[in-house]
């Protein structure tokens, strides 16, 4: 008869097939390790994201080089239109005289205008009124995306560089930890742990999302030891760290909150190899108190001590 | 006795007496064949939708219509006042003098203020005053569109061109792909399928929300196939090609997704009749391996190949 | 001994001693009827929604005020300095003089420039600096309300002026009717509907949110009619018009929509006081087919006709 | 056998060893009593924040600062380059000459371009072309950043300075009071309240989560109390005052709004300590009626009245 299995793996949109020898699907960094091939030209760029997310010397590069671009390209119509129809205009040789004209644009798609130099006659004075009208509105969109480069969204959170097998109550836990390193708050934080194995005997892969001993806080203001208490049912169960190591396990982490600084909602990725898990070990104490108050030492987040695992 | 029956459609928001003779309700652009009559002028118009929508082309035609229209009206008026108002005018003829008031109204306009040619006089200050706030203000609005067109988000989701009904698991399954083409990432992707079809010797329709394998995945690097087990439950179940032709079934598709590049949610609809439809086909697999990793090839995105039914 | 009953009320945030007579607690502009008394200043004033809410025309005004006012009050800094530190002061009165000083104050604002009016010497280059660094950044926060104003989303949904008691399946129900007159996308919609009645004997009122047919759609392209269906669970269960009037009852409706052309969640709201709910009339079908698809005569929506109710 | 106890504290983010000696973890205006420690430079620097949420005043001190500093930087250049390469400079000294380069500076930078001093020849002219681009850029970007700070969205709910355990029904319960001071709205208010107290005989703190009579409202149009229920599952039930002082016990609250004149979600934040506790007192009722409708008294948001407790 027809039977219908619904599957249980987690729904975290990877696929079932992905290669097993030490293969990292997700980059440290928060982005995939998937080429696209064929994508229609059309569909694959997104120059907002692009202009929005390179770095700042390319993107002032991208501006300077547009600036200057773009008054060649008008320097060359008023030399085209003739010099004579700029007022102030001492050159003598053509290059001084494209100089000229090359500063003239420069002065006009600003909208400076010092008017030491001025256009005279009507093809100058059109190409002048466009230049300035062009001016106007590319810069504006020059700095819109600067401001939007400047406001970005974006959760810095800190991740401990290992993840640690530890002690956890009469149990063992998987465990690592994340640092809030700015003062302004990240609130109802959501975090999702997926954990991707290799299937014996199969180059298929299992995906499992572990229960967390807290999926969600209300405030996120300093530290906070992400822990899967590895209970019967969990996929971690009775392996050892070998097992883990062969079946080339990797711990995904996406965090959800909502950053006070930008009133918007911040992700953020990162994940961790089975070589990047550390047995055996747990993380340090980082909040200190004293009489004024509670202090956290962030530079100190990745430190580790020995802690015998419970059997 | 009177007796309510909770209806068990799904809540679309649709007509249950829509046309029945392969009348689309959900066009592929996501847009819906619904016209409006008689809605008044001021509820129907969305100045700021329309300007933000529009193609770039008209969108400037529009910038530029008005650029010349506003420059225009004010040279008129530096006409009406008398050009001797204005300092460095040389033409002679009344067309050069409103040549020269207009491309003065530009200088103005876009606060150039080159100064060869300036106001002198109570009347000619007081509307270059005037004009160089209106232009202030309006360019400022033109170049706020301008970028609340260049960073408007849009979900960029590429769908299969047919749906299939293909084997799944013990039974059949309906389903179509979709892909993210581009390298930013959609995270929290729910899905939502609805399935409209003529009742029996009715012409009103019946709408079906369909139960899928996934609704939701955490992460959408590249693609996903979509699939809905045609179960017992299912209002496929059993119906044959023509069958399911002749009640004209159109599947009604919403994507939601938080985008990351432009930190908001977007969504994305589309639809596939029962003439899109291809029974007995399934999609070919996309991913490809090799020692760098993982690359899928988006330009394959429609090819099917014969699969044989489960009874 | 002590017992802690839950109140089923609806949760509204509204008193339970609103006045009994007529009163009507929300506007059908989605405004509340509540005065606030001895708010302090700094906590009432939000200078950024006032300015954004506020019409055309007074923003236009306040701006215009604005820019008269600070040129006058610079006008008389460069007065204060005296006329001879601009070149190109023809005037010879002092209210002359003040004219063109002003002239010269918008021609920094607005950073135009012509020149032929230019600060000489200390002092008066330090206000033209000062100036036109002010002029920079408040006609930038004039333009970004100006842009806010304009991409300002909000829900337009048109509402039934009436709302009826109509049959339904074989009962009755509480039904009104709303149009989305645009052609750009509400999407997941969701209502909620409270009554709040008089309590007999009683000044205080009890507040119930109604169960609908359909308290969400996916999609709302055109029309719908929210119903109510008066089961016996319902607060409204076998009264009759006149207790219904007794009561003074109103109906608060609140939806939520997300709005495709500003990517955002939008809120809008009424209600009906119980002297605009007309009995056993049903709201007539909107909705036609032709042949080139469906059309909806949104200038119909108030339209109702007789129809006998279910006893 | 190894047992894994899930923790049933609530999931706050805050440290359960907190200092127990009238330590307040979270202060009135929102922020967390935590001092963060090594954290690296890059990290926690967020220039965005910091500048849209410090004062006006020094807001306008660091623009005011950069421009004066930009400006003599620039003064420089063209002193450098030669004053001669600038026409209209008429100063003696080199000074005046600095000064009148200054001006010159301030007149590019901002795109006012008077024209009385312009630049004349090569490197007078780049140097006039970048700043006057550098001008337009950093310009927008303190406009974009006036203008985020004009509309960010903040809650501004004022609460009560007292909470009360004041009578409920036929119980006690903790009661607080919040006011929407404005006249714009805030929608699907949620609140949330966490008490925080010392263990006994421990360092350690347990943190729960408050259940209240009302944990969401749909309206916040004016006042709201909220209140927490002590029945026998409180972690208040049949504690006295001074147990209730010897705990260290604080309450946190945290309320989200969508605050409709934002269009955006926003929270809000404050703490009760155990000594801003009143005992057998309970607030007075704000709101007041007349023939025009409902007024609420803002002012007498914390006064409250003698009130028997039950036992």
């Amino acid at each position: 008869m027809a039977v219908f299995r619904k599957q249980k793996f987690n729904d975290l949109g990877l696929d079932t097939k992905t290669p097993s020898d030490g293969y990292r699907s997700l980059n440290k960094d928060g982005t995939f390790n998937v080429k696209k091939l064929n994508v229609p030209l059309f569909e694959r760029i997104n120059f907002f994201h692009s202009l929005v997310s390179m770095s700042w010397w390319r993107f002032f590069g991208i501006i300077a080089g547009c600036y200057i671009l773009v008054n060649l390209l008008f320097a060359s119509f008023y030399m085209a239109i003739g010099v004579e129809h700029l007022t102030g205009i001492d050159g003598i040789t053509d290059f001084d005289k494209f100089l000229e004209a090359f500063f003239f644009s420069a002065q006009t798609i600003t909208t400076l205008g010092y008017g030491r130099v001025a256009p005279i006659g009507i093809p100058a004075n059109i190409v002048a009124a466009v230049e300035s009208m062009l001016g106007l509105l590319s810069f504006a969109l020059a700095t819109g995306l600067m401001y939007g480069r400047f406001s970005k969204p974006s959760a810095r959170i800190l991740y401990s560089a290992h993840a640690v097998i530890a002690p956890y109550q009469e149990i063992n836990g998987f465990m690592f930890r994340v640092v809030n390193p700015q003062n302004t708050q990240l609130l109802e934080v959501e975090i999702n742990v997926t954990l991707s194995m290799k299937r014996e005997n199969s180059e298929l892969r299992n995906f499992y999302l572990l229960e967390l001993e807290r999926p969600k806080v209300v405030f996120f203001p300093s530290t906070w030891t992400i822990v899967h208490p590895i209970t019967e049912g969990s996929p971690l169960y009775r392996l050892t760290e070998n097992e883990v190591l062969e079946k080339d396990a990797e711990f995904i982490v996406m965090i959800r909150a909502f950053d006070e600084s930008f009133s918007q909602t911040v992700y953020s990725r990162s994940s961790y190899m089975a070589t990047e898990l550390k047995w055996g070990e747990k993380f340090i104490y980082l909040i200190q108190r004293d009489k004024d108050g509670i202090s956290v030492d962030v530079g100190r987040i990745d430190e580790t001590e020995k802690a015998a695992l419970n059997p």
